[in-house]
Protein backbone atom coordinates (compact mmCIF):
# COMPACT_ATOMS: atom_id res chain seq x y z
CA UNK A 1 0.00 0.00 0.00
CA UNK A 2 1.08 3.49 -0.37
CA UNK A 3 -0.24 5.53 2.39
CA UNK A 4 -0.01 9.52 2.88
CA UNK A 5 -1.98 12.33 4.65
CA UNK A 6 -3.34 14.75 2.72
CA UNK A 7 -4.43 18.61 3.18
CA UNK A 8 -3.38 21.27 4.72
CA UNK A 9 -0.56 22.28 7.36
CA UNK A 10 -1.46 20.76 10.61
CA UNK A 11 -4.62 19.58 9.61
CA UNK A 12 -4.07 16.01 7.05
CA UNK A 13 -6.17 13.33 6.76
CA UNK A 14 -4.97 9.95 6.43
CA UNK A 15 -5.50 8.55 2.76
CA UNK A 16 -4.54 5.55 0.51
CA UNK A 17 -3.17 6.09 -2.92
CA UNK A 18 -4.40 2.96 -5.42
CA UNK A 19 -3.55 1.09 -7.74
CA UNK A 20 -4.84 3.16 -10.49
CA UNK A 21 -2.90 6.22 -9.00
CA UNK A 22 -6.08 7.53 -7.50
CA UNK A 23 -6.12 9.12 -3.69
CA UNK A 24 -8.59 7.90 -1.48
CA UNK A 25 -9.98 8.87 1.73
CA UNK A 26 -9.27 6.55 5.32
CA UNK A 27 -10.25 8.93 7.39
CA UNK A 28 -13.08 7.22 8.00
CA UNK A 29 -11.47 4.17 9.15
CA UNK A 30 -7.99 5.82 10.96
CA UNK A 31 -7.59 8.45 12.40
CA UNK A 32 -4.11 9.21 11.45
CA UNK A 33 -1.45 7.17 9.26
CA UNK A 34 0.24 7.06 12.70
CA UNK A 35 1.00 4.48 15.72
CA UNK A 36 -1.08 1.87 16.01
CA UNK A 37 -1.67 1.53 12.61
CA UNK A 38 1.89 1.46 11.64
CA UNK A 39 2.32 -2.16 13.17
CA UNK A 40 1.44 -5.57 11.09
CA UNK A 41 -2.32 -5.75 12.75
CA UNK A 42 -3.17 -2.08 11.47
CA UNK A 43 -1.87 -2.33 8.02
CA UNK A 44 -3.47 -5.69 7.65
CA UNK A 45 -7.06 -3.89 7.88
CA UNK A 46 -6.09 -1.12 5.69
CA UNK A 47 -5.38 -3.98 3.42
CA UNK A 48 -8.66 -5.85 4.26
CA UNK A 49 -10.87 -2.48 3.12
CA UNK A 50 -11.79 -2.37 -0.82
CA UNK A 51 -10.18 0.70 -2.04
CA UNK A 52 -13.17 1.17 -4.59
CA UNK A 53 -14.74 1.44 -1.29
CA UNK A 54 -13.10 4.51 -0.33
CA UNK A 55 -14.52 8.29 -1.73
CA UNK A 56 -11.54 9.29 -4.52
CA UNK A 57 -10.60 12.97 -3.24
CA UNK A 58 -10.88 15.74 -5.71
CA UNK A 59 -8.80 17.81 -7.10
CA UNK A 60 -4.63 17.87 -6.19
CA UNK A 61 -4.48 18.20 -2.38
CA UNK A 62 -1.41 19.04 -0.58
CA UNK A 63 0.73 16.25 0.69
CA UNK A 64 1.75 16.39 4.57
CA UNK A 65 4.49 14.11 5.75
CA UNK A 66 3.15 10.52 5.24
CA UNK A 67 3.50 10.02 8.70
CA UNK A 68 2.19 11.44 12.11
CA UNK A 69 2.88 11.47 15.52
CA UNK A 70 6.60 11.37 14.57
CA UNK A 71 8.85 11.01 18.27
CA UNK A 72 12.07 10.63 16.87
CA UNK A 73 13.67 11.20 13.92
CA UNK A 74 16.64 9.40 13.86
CA UNK A 75 19.60 9.74 10.82
CA UNK A 76 22.57 7.96 9.78
CA UNK A 77 25.76 10.14 8.90
CA UNK A 78 28.44 9.01 5.85
CA UNK A 79 26.69 5.80 5.20
CA UNK A 80 27.76 5.40 1.91
CA UNK A 81 31.58 5.25 1.20
CA UNK A 82 31.81 7.65 -1.75
CA UNK A 83 29.63 10.17 0.36
CA UNK A 84 32.36 9.44 3.19
CA UNK A 85 35.20 10.27 0.67
CA UNK A 86 33.46 13.60 -1.20
CA UNK A 87 32.99 14.91 2.73
CA UNK A 88 36.36 14.43 3.73
CA UNK A 89 35.98 12.49 6.53
CA UNK A 90 36.73 8.63 7.22
CA UNK A 91 34.12 5.55 6.36
CA UNK A 92 32.79 5.01 10.08
CA UNK A 93 33.47 1.75 11.73
CA UNK A 94 29.57 1.80 13.45
CA UNK A 95 27.04 3.72 12.57
CA UNK A 96 26.99 7.20 13.68
CA UNK A 97 23.34 8.47 14.40
CA UNK A 98 22.37 12.14 14.84
CA UNK A 99 18.82 13.66 15.62
CA UNK A 100 16.90 15.54 13.03
CA UNK A 101 13.91 17.82 15.17
CA UNK A 102 10.47 16.77 14.38
CA UNK A 103 9.40 20.09 13.82
CA UNK A 104 11.52 19.81 11.12
CA UNK A 105 9.24 17.65 9.15
CA UNK A 106 6.93 18.88 6.18
CA UNK A 107 5.09 17.90 3.10
CA UNK A 108 7.39 16.17 -0.01
CA UNK A 109 6.60 19.24 -2.12
CA UNK A 110 6.08 22.19 0.75
CA UNK A 111 8.49 25.07 0.21
CA UNK A 112 12.00 24.78 2.17
CA UNK A 113 13.42 27.27 4.06
CA UNK A 114 16.96 28.92 3.54
CA UNK A 115 17.35 29.71 7.71
CA UNK A 116 18.53 33.59 8.54
CA UNK A 117 22.33 33.74 8.08
CA UNK A 118 22.80 30.30 6.20
CA UNK A 119 25.45 30.77 3.88
CA UNK A 120 25.77 26.61 3.00
CA UNK A 121 22.19 25.13 2.90
CA UNK A 122 22.81 21.81 1.16
CA UNK A 123 20.20 18.72 -0.28
CA UNK A 124 20.25 14.89 0.74
CA UNK A 125 18.61 12.35 -1.15
CA UNK A 126 17.84 9.73 1.31
CA UNK A 127 15.74 6.39 1.97
CA UNK A 128 14.00 6.78 5.15
CA UNK A 129 12.64 3.64 7.10
CA UNK A 130 9.43 4.14 9.09
CA UNK A 131 8.97 1.57 11.95
CA UNK A 132 5.89 0.11 12.79
CA UNK A 133 6.54 -1.47 16.41
CA UNK A 134 8.29 -1.10 19.79
CA UNK A 135 11.98 -2.32 18.70
CA UNK A 136 13.94 -2.36 21.84
CA UNK A 137 17.28 -4.59 21.56
CA UNK A 138 16.45 -6.10 18.67
CA UNK A 139 18.41 -8.50 16.57
CA UNK A 140 19.28 -8.13 12.80
CA UNK A 141 17.23 -11.38 12.15
CA UNK A 142 14.01 -9.80 13.68
CA UNK A 143 14.39 -6.14 13.14
CA UNK A 144 12.88 -5.94 9.76
CA UNK A 145 9.61 -7.55 11.77
CA UNK A 146 9.36 -4.08 13.14
CA UNK A 147 9.43 -1.70 9.64
CA UNK A 148 6.16 -0.23 8.72
CA UNK A 149 7.12 1.03 5.43
CA UNK A 150 9.75 2.72 3.80
CA UNK A 151 9.34 6.57 2.12
CA UNK A 152 11.83 9.40 0.69
CA UNK A 153 13.12 11.85 3.15
CA UNK A 154 15.17 15.28 1.99
CA UNK A 155 17.92 15.43 4.67
CA UNK A 156 17.84 19.62 4.50
CA UNK A 157 21.53 20.79 6.05
CA UNK A 158 22.92 23.92 6.27
CA UNK A 159 27.00 22.95 6.73
CA UNK A 160 27.84 25.95 8.03
CA UNK A 161 25.47 25.46 10.91
CA UNK A 162 26.42 21.39 10.85
CA UNK A 163 29.91 21.93 11.40
CA UNK A 164 31.35 25.32 12.13
CA UNK A 165 29.26 26.20 15.08
CA UNK A 166 30.40 24.14 17.86
CA UNK A 167 30.02 20.25 17.33
CA UNK A 168 26.73 18.10 17.44
CA UNK A 169 25.41 18.05 13.44
CA UNK A 170 22.14 18.25 14.39
CA UNK A 171 22.11 22.42 14.31
CA UNK A 172 22.08 22.04 11.21
CA UNK A 173 19.97 19.62 10.68
CA UNK A 174 16.67 20.82 12.44
CA UNK A 175 15.62 24.02 11.06
CA UNK A 176 11.82 23.78 10.14
CA UNK A 177 11.46 22.22 6.24
CA UNK A 178 14.60 20.79 6.56
CA UNK A 179 12.63 17.12 6.48
CA UNK A 180 10.10 16.81 3.71
CA UNK A 181 8.95 12.89 4.18
CA UNK A 182 7.32 11.33 1.62
CA UNK A 183 4.73 11.27 -1.28
CA UNK A 184 3.63 7.78 0.30
CA UNK A 185 4.62 5.84 2.95
CA UNK A 186 4.93 2.84 1.15
CA UNK A 187 4.53 -0.79 3.17
CA UNK A 188 7.72 -3.16 3.47
CA UNK A 189 5.85 -5.76 1.70
CA UNK A 190 5.53 -3.66 -1.89
CA UNK A 191 8.78 -2.23 -1.60
CA UNK A 192 10.44 -5.87 -1.45
CA UNK A 193 14.55 -5.63 -1.10
CA UNK A 194 15.08 -2.16 -0.30
CA UNK A 195 18.61 -2.46 -0.55
CA UNK A 196 17.97 -2.07 -4.33
CA UNK A 197 16.42 0.64 -5.26
CA UNK A 198 18.11 3.69 -7.39
CA UNK A 199 17.88 7.30 -5.92
CA UNK A 200 18.64 10.76 -7.61
CA UNK A 201 18.53 14.43 -7.17
CA UNK A 202 18.22 17.32 -9.39
CA UNK A 203 18.73 21.37 -8.44
CA UNK A 204 17.13 23.53 -10.84
CA UNK A 205 17.14 20.37 -13.67
CA UNK A 206 20.50 19.39 -12.78
CA UNK A 207 21.50 15.99 -11.78
CA UNK A 208 23.72 16.24 -8.86
CA UNK A 209 23.05 12.82 -6.98
CA UNK A 210 22.22 9.23 -8.60
CA UNK A 211 22.87 6.69 -6.22
CA UNK A 212 21.26 3.26 -4.79
CA UNK A 213 20.33 1.97 -1.60
CA UNK A 214 22.82 -1.19 -2.94
CA UNK A 215 25.93 0.91 -1.64
CA UNK A 216 25.08 1.09 1.78
CA UNK A 217 27.59 0.94 4.07
CA UNK A 218 25.28 -0.64 7.05
CA UNK A 219 21.80 -1.95 5.81
CA UNK A 220 18.36 -1.66 6.95
CA UNK A 221 18.56 -4.74 9.46
CA UNK A 222 21.77 -3.58 10.75
CA UNK A 223 20.55 -0.06 11.19
CA UNK A 224 17.62 -0.97 13.18
CA UNK A 225 19.14 -3.39 15.28
CA UNK A 226 22.15 -0.81 16.39
CA UNK A 227 20.02 1.93 17.05
CA UNK A 228 17.63 -0.02 19.15
CA UNK A 229 20.84 -0.51 21.46
CA UNK A 230 20.82 2.73 21.97
CA UNK A 231 17.40 4.27 22.53
CA UNK A 232 13.77 2.55 22.24
CA UNK A 233 12.38 3.04 18.63
CA UNK A 234 8.51 3.34 18.64
CA UNK A 235 5.51 3.41 15.83
CA UNK A 236 6.18 5.89 13.78
CA UNK A 237 9.85 6.72 14.17
CA UNK A 238 12.13 7.63 11.21
CA UNK A 239 15.71 6.41 10.67
CA UNK A 240 17.08 7.97 7.42
CA UNK A 241 19.39 5.94 6.19
CA UNK A 242 21.87 8.79 4.93
CA UNK A 243 22.53 10.08 1.62
CA UNK A 244 24.53 8.83 -1.77
CA UNK A 245 27.74 11.75 -3.31
CA UNK A 246 26.93 14.63 -4.85
CA UNK A 247 25.63 16.95 -2.31
CA UNK A 248 26.66 20.52 -2.77
CA UNK A 249 29.20 20.64 -0.24
CA UNK A 250 31.71 17.98 -1.87
CA UNK A 251 31.67 19.83 -5.15
CA UNK A 252 34.87 21.53 -6.37
CA UNK A 253 33.77 24.00 -6.23
CA UNK A 254 31.17 23.95 -4.11
CA UNK A 255 27.80 24.73 -4.78
CA UNK A 256 25.05 25.42 -2.05
CA UNK A 257 21.26 26.39 -2.77
CA UNK A 258 20.16 30.51 -2.95
CA UNK A 259 16.58 31.29 -2.85
CA UNK A 260 14.27 30.30 -6.21
CA UNK A 261 16.40 27.03 -6.68
CA UNK A 262 14.02 24.07 -7.11
CA UNK A 263 14.85 20.16 -5.69
CA UNK A 264 13.55 17.37 -7.06
CA UNK A 265 14.51 13.90 -5.83
CA UNK A 266 12.89 10.45 -5.86
CA UNK A 267 13.78 7.01 -4.80
CA UNK A 268 12.57 4.02 -6.80
CA UNK A 269 8.98 2.56 -5.83
CA UNK A 270 8.85 5.58 -3.38
CA UNK A 271 7.56 8.29 -5.24
CA UNK A 272 9.12 11.78 -5.54
CA UNK A 273 9.57 15.54 -4.03
CA UNK A 274 9.88 18.75 -5.37
CA UNK A 275 10.74 21.53 -3.40
CA UNK A 276 11.32 25.18 -3.88
CA UNK A 277 13.54 27.12 -1.68
CA UNK A 278 12.32 30.48 0.28
CA UNK A 279 13.55 32.93 2.74
CA UNK A 280 12.81 32.08 6.38
CA UNK B 1 2.05 26.99 40.65
CA UNK B 2 3.50 23.34 40.56
CA UNK B 3 2.02 21.44 37.87
CA UNK B 4 2.30 17.39 37.79
CA UNK B 5 1.44 14.28 35.76
CA UNK B 6 0.46 11.33 38.33
CA UNK B 7 -0.62 8.08 37.68
CA UNK B 8 1.07 4.33 36.16
CA UNK B 9 2.92 5.05 33.29
CA UNK B 10 1.85 6.24 30.18
CA UNK B 11 -2.00 6.60 31.77
CA UNK B 12 -0.85 9.95 34.15
CA UNK B 13 -3.62 12.64 34.90
CA UNK B 14 -2.61 16.22 35.51
CA UNK B 15 -2.78 17.69 39.25
CA UNK B 16 -1.18 20.46 40.99
CA UNK B 17 0.54 20.48 44.46
CA UNK B 18 -1.34 23.46 46.42
CA UNK B 19 0.22 25.41 48.97
CA UNK B 20 -0.03 23.09 51.99
CA UNK B 21 1.58 20.32 49.50
CA UNK B 22 -1.50 18.41 49.01
CA UNK B 23 -1.27 17.06 45.31
CA UNK B 24 -4.53 17.67 43.65
CA UNK B 25 -7.00 16.40 40.36
CA UNK B 26 -6.68 18.76 37.55
CA UNK B 27 -8.24 15.89 35.05
CA UNK B 28 -11.81 18.13 34.90
CA UNK B 29 -10.39 21.22 33.93
CA UNK B 30 -7.31 19.86 31.60
CA UNK B 31 -6.63 16.45 29.60
CA UNK B 32 -2.46 16.83 30.04
CA UNK B 33 0.05 19.21 31.28
CA UNK B 34 1.03 19.92 28.06
CA UNK B 35 0.44 21.90 24.77
CA UNK B 36 -1.51 24.90 25.12
CA UNK B 37 -2.46 24.62 28.66
CA UNK B 38 1.26 26.12 28.80
CA UNK B 39 0.73 29.50 27.52
CA UNK B 40 0.51 32.51 29.66
CA UNK B 41 -3.83 31.98 28.61
CA UNK B 42 -3.49 28.34 29.91
CA UNK B 43 -1.91 28.78 32.91
CA UNK B 44 -3.74 31.69 33.61
CA UNK B 45 -6.99 29.60 33.18
CA UNK B 46 -5.71 26.90 36.09
CA UNK B 47 -4.88 30.08 38.42
CA UNK B 48 -8.10 31.03 38.16
CA UNK B 49 -9.10 27.29 40.16
CA UNK B 50 -9.46 27.67 43.67
CA UNK B 51 -7.14 24.58 44.49
CA UNK B 52 -9.75 23.89 47.34
CA UNK B 53 -12.36 23.11 44.57
CA UNK B 54 -10.38 20.10 42.99
CA UNK B 55 -10.20 16.25 44.72
CA UNK B 56 -7.58 15.73 46.95
CA UNK B 57 -5.77 12.74 45.55
CA UNK B 58 -5.28 9.81 48.30
CA UNK B 59 -2.34 8.04 48.59
CA UNK B 60 1.05 8.77 47.84
CA UNK B 61 0.96 8.31 43.46
CA UNK B 62 3.89 7.86 41.85
CA UNK B 63 4.92 10.82 39.60
CA UNK B 64 5.53 10.60 35.51
CA UNK B 65 7.31 13.61 33.89
CA UNK B 66 5.69 16.52 34.60
CA UNK B 67 5.17 17.86 31.42
CA UNK B 68 3.11 15.25 28.56
CA UNK B 69 3.32 15.45 24.40
CA UNK B 70 6.98 16.58 24.28
CA UNK B 71 8.58 16.45 21.08
CA UNK B 72 11.96 17.85 21.80
CA UNK B 73 14.24 17.41 24.28
CA UNK B 74 17.15 20.02 23.34
CA UNK B 75 20.58 19.40 25.88
CA UNK B 76 22.82 21.89 26.39
CA UNK B 77 26.51 20.80 26.62
CA UNK B 78 28.96 21.89 28.48
CA UNK B 79 27.50 25.05 30.12
CA UNK B 80 29.17 25.76 33.39
CA UNK B 81 33.18 26.40 32.80
CA UNK B 82 34.04 24.25 36.12
CA UNK B 83 32.67 21.23 34.37
CA UNK B 84 34.08 21.54 31.00
CA UNK B 85 37.41 21.95 32.65
CA UNK B 86 36.81 18.39 34.56
CA UNK B 87 35.54 17.33 31.03
CA UNK B 88 39.41 17.86 29.37
CA UNK B 89 37.12 19.98 27.53
CA UNK B 90 37.31 23.51 26.09
CA UNK B 91 34.66 26.28 27.17
CA UNK B 92 32.42 26.57 24.57
CA UNK B 93 32.52 30.01 22.34
CA UNK B 94 28.74 29.40 21.49
CA UNK B 95 26.33 26.91 22.99
CA UNK B 96 26.48 23.27 22.13
CA UNK B 97 23.41 21.78 21.08
CA UNK B 98 22.73 18.25 21.27
CA UNK B 99 19.20 16.05 21.51
CA UNK B 100 18.04 13.62 23.66
CA UNK B 101 15.20 11.15 22.54
CA UNK B 102 11.94 11.58 24.09
CA UNK B 103 11.79 8.00 24.31
CA UNK B 104 14.03 8.59 27.21
CA UNK B 105 11.68 10.38 29.72
CA UNK B 106 10.88 8.93 32.95
CA UNK B 107 9.24 10.17 36.26
CA UNK B 108 11.24 11.65 38.91
CA UNK B 109 11.74 8.61 40.93
CA UNK B 110 10.93 5.69 38.75
CA UNK B 111 14.00 3.32 38.14
CA UNK B 112 16.52 4.48 35.59
CA UNK B 113 18.01 1.40 33.33
CA UNK B 114 21.71 0.67 33.20
CA UNK B 115 21.96 -0.10 29.90
CA UNK B 116 23.02 -3.46 28.17
CA UNK B 117 26.88 -3.43 28.11
CA UNK B 118 27.19 0.17 29.97
CA UNK B 119 30.25 0.73 31.47
CA UNK B 120 30.15 4.50 32.20
CA UNK B 121 26.85 5.52 33.41
CA UNK B 122 26.97 8.92 34.89
CA UNK B 123 24.73 11.51 36.33
CA UNK B 124 23.77 14.99 35.70
CA UNK B 125 21.68 17.42 37.39
CA UNK B 126 20.12 20.02 35.51
CA UNK B 127 17.85 23.10 35.61
CA UNK B 128 15.34 22.31 32.75
CA UNK B 129 13.42 25.11 30.56
CA UNK B 130 9.80 24.18 29.76
CA UNK B 131 8.69 25.94 26.61
CA UNK B 132 5.26 27.36 26.94
CA UNK B 133 4.95 28.85 23.54
CA UNK B 134 6.28 28.60 20.08
CA UNK B 135 9.47 30.48 19.50
CA UNK B 136 11.00 30.84 16.16
CA UNK B 137 13.91 33.69 15.59
CA UNK B 138 12.98 35.16 19.31
CA UNK B 139 15.23 37.73 21.16
CA UNK B 140 16.80 37.84 23.92
CA UNK B 141 14.82 40.35 25.67
CA UNK B 142 11.24 38.36 24.10
CA UNK B 143 12.71 34.39 25.31
CA UNK B 144 11.38 34.82 28.97
CA UNK B 145 7.69 35.06 27.38
CA UNK B 146 7.92 31.81 25.82
CA UNK B 147 8.36 30.08 29.42
CA UNK B 148 6.15 28.00 30.76
CA UNK B 149 7.89 27.14 33.59
CA UNK B 150 11.11 25.02 34.80
CA UNK B 151 11.79 21.54 36.30
CA UNK B 152 14.73 19.34 37.83
CA UNK B 153 16.00 17.29 34.93
CA UNK B 154 18.74 14.05 35.48
CA UNK B 155 20.23 14.32 31.86
CA UNK B 156 21.58 10.55 32.88
CA UNK B 157 24.87 9.62 30.09
CA UNK B 158 26.92 6.96 29.41
CA UNK B 159 30.08 8.22 28.38
CA UNK B 160 31.50 5.27 26.65
CA UNK B 161 28.18 5.58 24.40
CA UNK B 162 28.84 9.18 24.30
CA UNK B 163 32.39 9.82 23.78
CA UNK B 164 33.50 6.33 22.33
CA UNK B 165 31.34 5.10 19.58
CA UNK B 166 31.50 7.46 16.62
CA UNK B 167 30.98 10.64 17.09
CA UNK B 168 27.87 12.55 18.42
CA UNK B 169 26.85 12.80 21.89
CA UNK B 170 22.81 11.20 21.43
CA UNK B 171 23.83 7.70 21.09
CA UNK B 172 25.11 8.52 25.05
CA UNK B 173 22.20 10.53 26.36
CA UNK B 174 18.64 8.48 24.84
CA UNK B 175 18.43 4.96 26.62
CA UNK B 176 14.82 4.74 27.95
CA UNK B 177 14.96 6.57 31.63
CA UNK B 178 17.85 8.50 30.77
CA UNK B 179 15.46 11.57 31.62
CA UNK B 180 13.50 11.64 34.24
CA UNK B 181 12.05 15.12 34.62
CA UNK B 182 10.03 16.16 37.87
CA UNK B 183 8.52 16.17 40.03
CA UNK B 184 6.98 19.49 39.51
CA UNK B 185 6.73 21.95 36.57
CA UNK B 186 7.17 25.60 38.36
CA UNK B 187 5.86 28.41 36.03
CA UNK B 188 8.34 30.93 35.74
CA UNK B 189 5.92 33.69 37.82
CA UNK B 190 7.19 31.12 41.12
CA UNK B 191 10.84 30.58 40.24
CA UNK B 192 11.86 33.98 39.90
CA UNK B 193 15.41 34.45 38.37
CA UNK B 194 16.13 31.24 37.54
CA UNK B 195 19.84 32.20 37.79
CA UNK B 196 20.04 31.73 41.07
CA UNK B 197 19.02 28.26 42.09
CA UNK B 198 21.33 26.07 43.95
CA UNK B 199 21.37 22.87 43.07
CA UNK B 200 23.13 19.33 44.04
CA UNK B 201 23.46 15.90 43.04
CA UNK B 202 24.11 12.95 45.79
CA UNK B 203 24.71 9.15 44.73
CA UNK B 204 24.26 6.35 47.21
CA UNK B 205 24.02 9.85 50.45
CA UNK B 206 27.00 10.90 49.57
CA UNK B 207 27.79 14.38 47.46
CA UNK B 208 28.92 14.70 44.09
CA UNK B 209 27.67 17.93 42.44
CA UNK B 210 27.01 21.02 44.36
CA UNK B 211 26.19 24.06 42.09
CA UNK B 212 24.19 27.14 41.19
CA UNK B 213 22.73 28.33 38.00
CA UNK B 214 24.36 31.49 38.64
CA UNK B 215 27.90 30.20 37.06
CA UNK B 216 26.00 29.27 34.07
CA UNK B 217 28.10 30.27 30.76
CA UNK B 218 24.95 30.84 28.55
CA UNK B 219 21.82 31.74 30.96
CA UNK B 220 18.04 31.04 30.24
CA UNK B 221 17.26 33.89 27.45
CA UNK B 222 20.42 33.11 25.55
CA UNK B 223 19.50 29.93 25.51
CA UNK B 224 15.75 30.23 24.13
CA UNK B 225 16.89 32.85 21.67
CA UNK B 226 20.07 30.69 20.49
CA UNK B 227 18.04 27.67 19.82
CA UNK B 228 15.42 29.16 17.91
CA UNK B 229 17.90 30.31 15.54
CA UNK B 230 18.40 26.83 14.54
CA UNK B 231 15.38 24.97 15.25
CA UNK B 232 11.91 26.25 16.18
CA UNK B 233 10.72 25.56 19.99
CA UNK B 234 7.48 24.24 20.01
CA UNK B 235 5.09 24.03 23.55
CA UNK B 236 6.34 21.15 25.80
CA UNK B 237 9.97 21.41 24.03
CA UNK B 238 12.53 20.84 26.97
CA UNK B 239 16.18 22.40 27.18
CA UNK B 240 18.20 21.24 29.32
CA UNK B 241 20.62 23.70 30.56
CA UNK B 242 23.91 21.78 31.45
CA UNK B 243 25.45 20.81 34.34
CA UNK B 244 27.67 21.99 37.07
CA UNK B 245 31.09 20.04 38.04
CA UNK B 246 31.31 16.66 40.21
CA UNK B 247 30.22 14.45 37.00
CA UNK B 248 31.43 10.80 37.93
CA UNK B 249 33.33 11.14 34.52
CA UNK B 250 35.35 14.08 36.19
CA UNK B 251 36.63 12.39 39.20
CA UNK B 252 39.92 10.67 39.56
CA UNK B 253 39.44 7.87 39.40
CA UNK B 254 36.47 8.05 37.71
CA UNK B 255 33.20 6.77 39.00
CA UNK B 256 30.38 5.75 37.35
CA UNK B 257 26.97 4.21 38.19
CA UNK B 258 25.64 0.02 39.18
CA UNK B 259 23.09 -1.37 39.48
CA UNK B 260 21.73 -1.00 43.21
CA UNK B 261 23.25 2.43 43.35
CA UNK B 262 20.53 5.66 44.37
CA UNK B 263 21.04 8.78 42.74
CA UNK B 264 19.43 11.80 44.97
CA UNK B 265 19.04 15.54 43.18
CA UNK B 266 17.14 18.55 43.62
CA UNK B 267 17.35 22.72 42.42
CA UNK B 268 16.20 25.03 44.23
CA UNK B 269 12.66 25.74 44.28
CA UNK B 270 11.72 22.86 41.93
CA UNK B 271 11.83 19.82 44.04
CA UNK B 272 13.89 16.75 44.24
CA UNK B 273 14.23 13.20 42.52
CA UNK B 274 15.43 10.09 43.54
CA UNK B 275 16.45 7.11 41.24
CA UNK B 276 17.32 3.79 41.78
CA UNK B 277 19.68 1.93 39.01
CA UNK B 278 18.47 -1.69 37.71
CA UNK B 279 19.92 -3.41 34.59
CA UNK B 280 18.28 -2.87 31.26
Amino acid sequence: MKLVRYGPKGAEKPGLVDNQGTLRDLSGHVDDIAGDTLSDAGLDRLRGIDPASLTAVEGAPRFGPCVGGVRKIACIGLNYSDHAAESNMAEPSEPIIFMKAVSALCGPNDDVEKPRGSEKMDWEVELAIVIGTRAKYVSEADAMNHVAGFAVMNDVSERGFQQERQGQWTKGKSHDTFGPLGPWLVTRDEVGDPHELDMWLDVNGERKQTGATSTLIFNVPHLISYISQFMTLEPGDVISTGTPPGVGQGMRPQQFLNVGDVMELGVEKLGNQRQRVVAA
